[in-house]
């Protein structure tokens, strides 16, 4: 980039700035477009980043037109627009007199469109190609900044791309301003509508914490600390990762937004997150490329565990609610459940970040703003002194982002761990100490960096859209890869009541929270809940109920709450199995209600008796143990690898025998049932999990199978309606002789099969599910409200 | 326990305390020999412990007589007794006049014995039996305390067993002081020469910090607050243990004994490792049962993870050597290599602590004099304000055992987890903050609690050791478990040299040491090493070298060495092959060598790609897959389940088909040889680890196999001239075609072999071993020194 400084020389060489004068050695000719060039983000920002841009291009051989559009009338646009550029500031290292000269000439190059109309676009691209027709110009590009709401986007894409398009080979960059969707869903839509009419490498789409110095700076801070990094930079180092962005304003006159959208979608799916990514990616081996920047990220968004309405807390400034009412004239018992406060607990399923909090928090009225990230190394050293020895005090890297205590932007390294070798260009070291305290240790305990002059996000990123640097923005594929990864929690907590703080200092501790497990919690215990209003429909107002199906005993709440009573119901027979007999014998069912089972298990339940489990298939389809169709393989995935079984307690059925899939004579079902004899007393599993399909089978005993062939044995091959056709199972036989059977059955998809069974007699000929009749043990059926109630 | 006071009314009662007095309730009569009865310990202690435990039971019902033992003439030992017995103190809480009645009838009961021979043993038994009769007392028992250097054990068992042995019926006990052995095999022939003279419930090993009040208290404490440790105390909410006990004593005047010993045999082996069992071990069912207690604490043993020299650091203070040289009159250039201080890392592998480092740490001539066990809790909590909220304090319990700036032993429990609601009987709180830190913490921000009374250990273990609580007390099984898992780390730090601490609050942070994975080192880069002298042999004069052998390329090194830079080799080539391929193809043999490497694989190489690494197997014996014998359950129990392999990556080899082994018809060999095919890319393996047999083998190719009929195949069944006879084995065809092969050769037993080989020409019908020549790939030895040199 070329400083403001560099131009001195060049302004004295001309007294008046015609850009004709560039016209020999002409890169081409940048129109530049303001879409909503007087709304207030172009006041505050766009304009002064632009003219800043110009200031820097100006001796690069490129000319400039800047078009100020809106949908006002030309001489109501072109008032309000003077009256912005008239406020444009000098940076504060250009001569004053230099940069009237710049000004006025910007002034000059900037004039006022009404864009309302396809002919609008069409006029605008006819007065470009006039121009440089006259002025003799080649055309560089065009670069239209979209300063309006999205519901506008796809619009205004459209008559670009059919009446304002440059020639091909020109470029054309489009420059979008989140919100990009509410969800994935409309994350896609929206996507796949801008598609239409603009390709992909022509959106630049924002998130200005991209182009805030701390944070362009972390890979780079990464890569040239490298040698200190690379030992530390990970689980076994490292306790925590903080990422926090405080305000101590509220949503007071924005809640006509803020209500749709809340503390998560605002500033956590988009900043919080890009800062993630930057701090836990692997840093590719071309750093310069977009591309593999892009690669590493999306690598990093797909090792993400999926988040679940534990792994969030939520909040409400308590004065929200009337706030929201007010502006959006809503009535006196109006409740807005929008999360103003949110604290996320977010882990990385690698080996490199497996087990580490990386915390995501952010909120309004809270007691300071202040946005940085933070990460703590562990406490690894046994001092020997009743003194504090500095090998005992914190180890902790931040990258501060601005505001807080410190003010300005900076990277801090604890002094016992390690002294930045290589500072980052453009940033210098502080070493005068202000009586400032970070995170427990006083400002001299750090080796502080910060840069050497102060830059807008905005100005930055104008910049690099000038330079097509791409990886400063968000690509189509990361912004879905983040809603994939946000929308599942957006969907968990969105009939949650967020609890409510007064604000400010006021807030106390009332908003600290508790990792548990890969849970988070608040931790203080005088919860102040708003308080649901009546008759409002809410899924708190249904509690686990027990009652009888089909004359057994049933459990039945929301899915949710009904899989986390089967996985504590699960854990206490296993634990009590275990005493008794030192093992436990499972059963598991193949389909997808099963991993909300297994996921369950291994968030919450990590004393479980793993050791003294073994893992048997109820079912499995004949195809290899590896395919993703494998029952097997879904166990593996979603169970087996984030746990500690013995190899030996794992039994997957033997479909694979002599290099063929489930041919009788290979003899596969009768090995499985040796295996059993030989291990289960009395072949009697302890626990069985089934489920029933909405045909009424159940295991892979479907509708028509030869049931009574299978009396005397206790593992058979069977035959499916669907594809794959062949299948091992357990038979009645096996599954009658177990002490415990759980079926599981969620999702509205059951309700009518759920509807039916409940109604017909024992005919296991036509409803499988209705053979299952445990000789001695116990049947409980866990069927979810979706299921139970439709 | 009955307490002083409670005597008072009694004392009232009688006039003069005769014991005829209680002949009629008379539980019977106790003969009390304290042998080595006016050494140091005796003198301090021990009549100071019989005198108090005198006045707690001269109500009760026995009736006592003390002697005083020692090998001296009556004269001169009468001499001796009668000035220690006239110094006995009273406890604080008995009034003068009722205690100086106590004494003197103390002082009756107490005589004098020359025991030298059994004949002296023989008269005292004798005499014990002449004035039970005359007084027409029953006996109830007679208890030996054995204050006298443990070589002298096993003869005074003698003695007594053959001279002094009450009736059956009658109880015997005796107790010894450590040391109890120098190691393991010194431990256990201790044991087994006791064992011929005394039933090992009648022996009572003293480890006196077994008495101190805080110790007792552990398991109480712990179970009365299991309501609020249970869900705690594990490695989920525990960052770390400390265990220590600092002096600021040196050595001197004791080097005789101590440059024998060391710090860890002299306090780490025994009352460091008696805290960790009392605060890691289960706490049994029923308390009060020493064998639930003991059987639980062996089960702890059981799981701690073996030590290795990187689990300790060592340090010995800069007087030391100089110290020792003139106590033990050694030459001016004796070097003492004993350790003054050491810290310890140990890891116990169960599913509550599993990765929790228990840091033991222990030394003399250190800044001050303290000892307690500090359980550090995780930081889980996020704190929301700019300000230090109670819930982001430390959390901690501390076990205070004694002195440090506290003064008195405690327990303290950090505000913010829980108040101990059930106080322990003879505790009382604190609730006056004195201006003391602890940890980091001031006072005022724990709960704490203190005995009521302070007590000696050694008064406390004489009255359990009349109470036969023998959990207060190390049993034999208890002695060996310790001795046991010490003994592998106190080889092999034999032959290191400690780092040189000055003493005092000199040493400032050079004893810091630090975690890294399971092992240690000290965090000062300035390291003063004691220089070896000149001629000394020491292990660390040879380096890793590398040269030739038959031919290829040879490393050697001490087996530690070699084994750490194999699994350094190993781990890079697993990166490049994962970089080249996406995947890595590692064979491995059975056999005890490599189990080291394994070890080190697992504690050291924590980022080794296992997502990506396929494991098989060079061969098998036939057995079942679970049976100790079987190489894979070999490969299992020091690998497999120490590390994230997925269950599609782990090749065993199918010895075990249609329930039988190693059947020609079942096609075992056939079936790994297309699995094989399957997945290996030409089937040939990144990298083969083989041995070598004392008899030229390797793999499961033994002299004499009928090696040409193997050509064509990969997989074969063998023979071996060792049980089990069936085998199934790569052949040279398959393990010839891999890209990397490594050949491990280690110890003494190997020595021969290499000699011989070293000389043979290529002849693998008579030297299996020769037949190994990779076709397109490399082939590397790895021998260790004592392998190579004998």
């Amino acid at each position: 980039m070329i400083s403001w400084k560099a131009l001195s020389g060049l302004l004295l060489l001309v007294g008046s700035l015609q850009q004709q004068t560039w016209a020999k050695e002409s890169k081409g000719h940048v129109s530049v477009v303001i879409v909503g060039a007087t709304g207030d983000l172009a006041r505050k920002y766009l304009w002064q980043g632009f003219f800043q841009l110009y200031g820097e291009q100006v001796s690069s051989g490129h000319s400039f037109s800047f078009y100020g559009a809106a949908l006002s009338e030309p001489e109501k646009g072109n008032l309000a627009m003077s009256e912005i550029l008239k406020g444009l500031a000098c940076p504060a290292d250009v001569a004053p007199e230099r940069c009237a000269l710049l000004k006025d000439q910007f002034l000059k190059l900037s004039q006022y469109r009404q864009l309302q109309t396809a002919e609008h676009y069409a006029a605008l691209s006819a007065e470009i190609r006039e121009q440089l027709k006259q002025e003799g110009l080649v055309e560089a590009g065009r670069l239209f900044y979209l300063s309006v709401p999205p519901f506008s986007y796809a619009d205004i894409a459209e008559k670009i791309n059919s009446s304002c398009r440059p020639d091909p080979g020109v470029w054309l960059r489009v420059v979008l301003e989140k919100p990009f969707g509410h969800d994935y869903e409309s994350a896609l839509q929206l996507s796949k509508d801008l598609k239409k009419f603009l390709k992909e490498e022509e959106m630049y789409r924002i998130d200005h914490y991209l182009g805030k110095q701390a944070v362009t700076q972390i890979l780079p801070f990464r890569h040239e600390n490298r040698k200190f990094l690379d030992p530390i930079w990970n689980k076994h180092h490292i306790e925590r990762v903080e990422i926090v962005m405080k305000e101590t304003v509220d949503a007071k006159g924005r809640t006509h937004f803020y209500n749709q959208y809340g503390v998560i979608r605002d500033v956590i799916q988009n900043h919080l997150t890009e800062i993630l990514t930057h701090v836990a990616m692997e840093i590719p081996v071309n750093r310069s490329s977009s591309e593999e920047i892009l690669k590493s990220k999306l690598k990093l968004f797909g090792s993400l565990q999926r988040l679940a309405k534990g792994s969030a807390v939520i909040g409400q400034y308590q004065a929200y609610n009337s706030e929201v009412t007010e502006e959006l004239n809503k009535t006196a018992d109006y409740i807005s459940i929008t999360p103003t406060f949110a604290g996320v607990a977010v882990y990385i399923e690698n080996s490199q970040w497996d087990g580490i909090p990386f915390i995501l928090t952010s909120g309004k009225a809270l007691d300071e703003r202040v946005s940085y990230a933070r990460v703590l190394f562990r406490n690894q050293v046994f001092c020997n002194q009743n003194i504090v020895s500095v090998h005992c005090k914190p180890k902790q890297i931040i990258f501060h982002i601005g505001q807080g205590n410190l003010k300005y932007p900076a990277f801090l390294v604890s002094k016992n761990l390690f002294k930045p070798q290589l500072p980052l260009s453009g940033w210098k070291e502080v070493t005068e100490y202000t009586n400032v305290s970070l995170f427990g240790q006083p400002l001299s305990e750090y080796y502080v960096y910060t840069p050497v002059a102060q830059m807008d996000p905005y100005a930055v990123l104008i910049s690099h859209i000038f330079q097509a640097k791409r990886d400063s923005f968000v690509s189509a594929e990361n912004l879905l890869a983040s809603w994939n990864f946000w929308t599942p929690l957006l969907d968990g907590i969105s009939h949650e009541y967020p609890r409510a703080y007064p604000g400010g200092v006021d807030n106390a501790n009332l908003l600290d929270f508790e990792l548990q497990g890969n849970e988070v919690s608040f931790v203080h215990e005088a919860v102040v809940l708003l308080s649901p209003v009546q008759g409002r429909a809410s899924s708190e107002s249904f509690q686990i109920t027990q009652g009888k199906y089909r004359t057994n005993e049933m459990v039945t709440a929301w899915a949710e709450e009904l899989v986390s009573r089967l996985a504590s119901d699960l854990h206490m027979a296993a634990e009590e199995a275990v005493k008794r007999s030192g093992q436990f014998h499972l059963a598991l069912s193949g389909g997808s209600s099963p991993i909300a089972l297994f996921q369950r298990l291994v968030l919450h339940h990590y004393t479980f008796p793993w050791k003294e489990t073994h893992l048997w298939m109820v079912d499995e389809r004949c195809v290899s143990l590896t395919e993703r169709g494998s029952n097997f393989r879904n166990l593996h995935d979603n169970l087996l690898q984030h746990i500690k079984v013995p190899y030996f307690n794992i039994h997957p059925m033997p479909v694979l025998v002599n290099q063929r899939l489930c041919v009788e004579e290979d003899g596969g079902a009768e090995s499985y049932e040796k295996e059993m004899s030989r291990l289960i007393n009395g072949t009697s599993f302890d626990w069985v999990l089934l489920g029933v399909g909405d045909d009424g089978h159940t295991a892979s005993l479907f509708r028509g199978c030869k049931l009574d062939v299978l009396e005397n044995k206790l593992v058979a091959l069977t035959e499916s309606p669907f594809k794959p056709h062949q299948r091992m199972s357990l038979t009645f036989s096996a599954i009658n002789k177990a002490k415990n059977i759980r079926v599981l059955v969620l999702g509205k998809g059951k309700h009518e099969m759920i509807t039916q069974l409940s109604r017909v007699k024992d005919d296991p000929k036509k409803w499988p599910i209705t053979g299952v009749k445990p000789s001695n043990g116990k049947l409980v059926w866990y069927i979810d409200y979706e299921a139970l109630l439709g």
